[in-house]
């Protein structure tokens, strides 16, 4: 095939990116677990690191660890980018930019310090964590949900706004009955407070002490009380009819069941079982 | 037309009529875009003024502001009752007063001086968003939730009212069972604690300190766990009822596209495209 | 009628019972309003009297007014009972309890002292509302709502019986984790916190401070945010069902119209609109 | 039968098990009634005796209740062991299991001393409630209810992977934005500070004072106000479908009612009414 030949490449290359990027051969299997397992002992390191009573006293211990874990990021990203055949759709995917993000932290205190903001970007290792998980059954559930939660979008947004018209207005009242000595000390504080019992979190750390304050407390979270009431509602009613229509896709003949095959050429995904060429590009995805 | 010879009124009028009312024209668009930003550099102009660290310090920056905006909302609303035709009526509708109350607060504070109440009432200002808003595709799904709680109103009445029976009988016995020295100062203090702890709200600024109160507190919270099910369950039902009843307007023949015209006579809304005359009083509505 | 002459009254006490128990007429309408306001006056009483500055400045004029109230509902229980041809049914009925109880508090000071406990039992005059507000059209609502929470009632029993477990097992080990040193005194306090934190209230008088503790609470909180689900779905499903079998009972026509006439003999209610004898006891209705 | 020469036993063992094991005769109804007595008072000690002010005043009292119980269990152990066929089945049921935990603490004192942790052991005896609750007709709703939560396992835990994330994330951005001072002392307390809010719990032992946490505050309670309706709408849906699927089983040909009676052989439960033998075992049910 003439797209096929341009594209020719060294078996090895081949080899690495099956590992690398898919979940249907025992050698990908083991990489993703691997990975997986390295990705949540680096995130606990960064929590563990940030008790004070472990940070300092194990500091050395954890910039080891976290050498040994950004090699091996580096060299799984450097991987990741020559095995694939156009390598800057992957650099600026999504996924790719997480994987850089992932990787550079520890290189960038040499140029900018040990800034306490670089411990937040490793966080973002767990990301990672959703494109090993694709394997997984609840893919399909995910799916479901965000699809559900997506459809009923502009009504979540009308309720939303309706909150903050709601939160603008008491927030301004409270303020103004309260006052600083309540711990309403400006408007944008009343409009937390407002949007901390709305949403019925209520953490008291701001509470009305005169009568009429907690009079219009009351109102506030009577209102909170009815509005939880309808987001549930909505997303309960799309939800149970997102359930009738999408009922049963393993017993539907238009369904097939698609694996965790990656093409090598242009990167897309969710190829069909047994499927010999890439559906986007019809790259050849078996050798 | 009889009725509209009798309104005849200079292209110049027709014109900021349609700027300021409408949203059709690219001018009209311009406007309410200008008027939306105006209206949100005041809100915030409000809150951060609040702030006690930015309020005394930019004290004098923030009268200069408040001076443009007032001008700029004078002169919008003196222009908004000259281009219609029966200014009573629009003075007086919801949105009339609103944009009064909008404009007059820094005229008042040479009556009554800087008093902090009339800060509450540029809050207000936040209401004209929802006349700019009214261009959005949101609209529908606004009437559609309103809707759907006005129907359920006589049953989350039911329900309030059995919170308040609830709130009050437990108020009184908290009262008497914690007494002053747990916070629960009077029954109304009790009260308020109570639908606070109904809500699942929990400021924790008073809490019960005798087991006795602390058992009660359990069953009111208990009960207010159960409770919380009801208003959901009711919202729930009726709002996936009115799901079936409502789907899909816009593939009903009955149904027509309205669009954001605004009759010079009537002040009437909600006109058809393409309509020529007002569907209220007949008065023509292009040139 | 044999059964009607052997119960035969004067005109009088026909028309006291017309007054008092039921609503059809003008007069009836007036005597229910006047309740409702002293019922509603006389609760505000107990509520502000509780309050410290104004309980001891106007301790003369809240006694005062409450000799008067108490002077109308005894006046008001006299003329129930000799009204009706069974007062015992009446004196025992559950309304004939809360009328005795709303009534006597202050003359058992005489015997007791002013005791604190007494101002409890004149806040059981709320329920004498309920019976006042038979008239409205909101009862066929709260028929509704009662029916859907009796009969999901099984369903809620399981529910809190698991809630009480997973608080008691839950309860000793933060008690065992915490210690009396955060706050976790007593394995019943440690339970009632796990309430608490199950129910998402959240006071935060007690909080867990240690690392496992914290842990701890975490898994009792999405706990608690999976439970909440729970009810909420069993009342939205039941009460959905319940919908769509008593549908507009209005166009039924085995439905009647019941009015708000209450038999002189028997004390029953709900009779249809035109009945000229009790349904219960075959005595006659109107004169 | 064979099968039942076999296991050839005395009238007096037969006795027993259908006095400790089963609940259909007024001797087994009766000794169920004990146990659960029992069980409820040996739980209300244990929560006692952690209540400072009793546990040291009434330390001996608390003894020797609590030999008198471990006595009454210990007997009731021997003789669920040597009652039953297959001893060693019984002994490493989940109930056996419980049945051993619940008597054994106070004989573990003699080795390890009066350790705290042994008290903790003792609430286990709450589950044993579970076992002789099976007679009631909640154990219907509640198969019912774990049937729905079960089917919506997947979703569920999507859901709570979705919410962890959020957490983790928010979490790290809070101890950034934050810092020690405002009680976000580390990551992993500023996670249980996330899920804290999520859950609107809202403890307010950790809360935000800054503008910006207090702005990312607002952001993740919105979250968990939207998040909090995607399980109940789950749950509502599934629930709602399993109630169209399951109802009525008491009218349906197909369903048997099942009693109390405990093969003495296998263990095994849910004979029908009247059955002569084991389902399981073929075991003679009665004598």
């Amino acid at each position: 095939m003439a797209i096929n030949d341009r594209h020719i490449s060294s078996k090895w290359r081949r080899k690495i990116h099956e590992v690398i990027y898919e979940a249907d051969t025992p050698a990908g299997k083991f990489f993703d677990i691997i990975l997986l397992v390295v990705i949540i002992i680096s995130l606990i390191l960064v929590m563990v690191e940030s008790v004070p009573a472990y940070g300092t006293k194990y500091a050395d211990e954890f910039i080891i660890a976290e050498w040994i874990i950004t090699i091996f990021f580096t060299i799984e990203y450097i991987l990741r980018v020559i095995s694939i055949n156009k390598p800057t759709k992957y650099i600026f995917s999504f996924y790719g930019m997480i994987d850089l993000l992932s990787t550079i932290p520890l290189y960038l205190t040499f140029f900018f310090g040990g800034l306490n903001a670089l411990l937040a970007v490793r966080s973002l290792r767990l990301l990672r964590v959703f494109r090993i998980l694709k394997v997984t059954r609840y893919i399909g559930e995910a799916d479901k949900l965000s699809k559900a939660i997506r459809s009923s979008g502009p009504k979540i947004a009308v309720f939303l706004f309706a909150v903050l018209v709601v939160s603008i207005i008491m927030g301004t009242l409270m303020y103004l009955v309260e006052g600083p000595e309540s711990g309403f000390v400006s408007i944008p504080v009343s409009i937390y407070w407002c949007i901390v019992t709305l949403t019925t979190v209520g953490f008291g750390d701001i509470a009305p002490v005169t009568p009429l304050g907690q009079f219009l407390a009351t109102l506030i979270m009577i209102m909170g009380y009815g509005i939880i009431a309808v987001p549930t509602g909505i997303v309960s009613a799309e939800y149970s009819q997102s359930n009738k229509e999408n009922n049963a896709p393993q017993n539907d003949p238009e369904y097939r069941h698609v694996n965790t095959q990656n093409c090598q050429n242009c990167h897309s995904q969710k190829h069909q079982d047994g499927a010999a060429f890439c559906h986007q590009c019809g790259y050849s995805l078996d050798e």
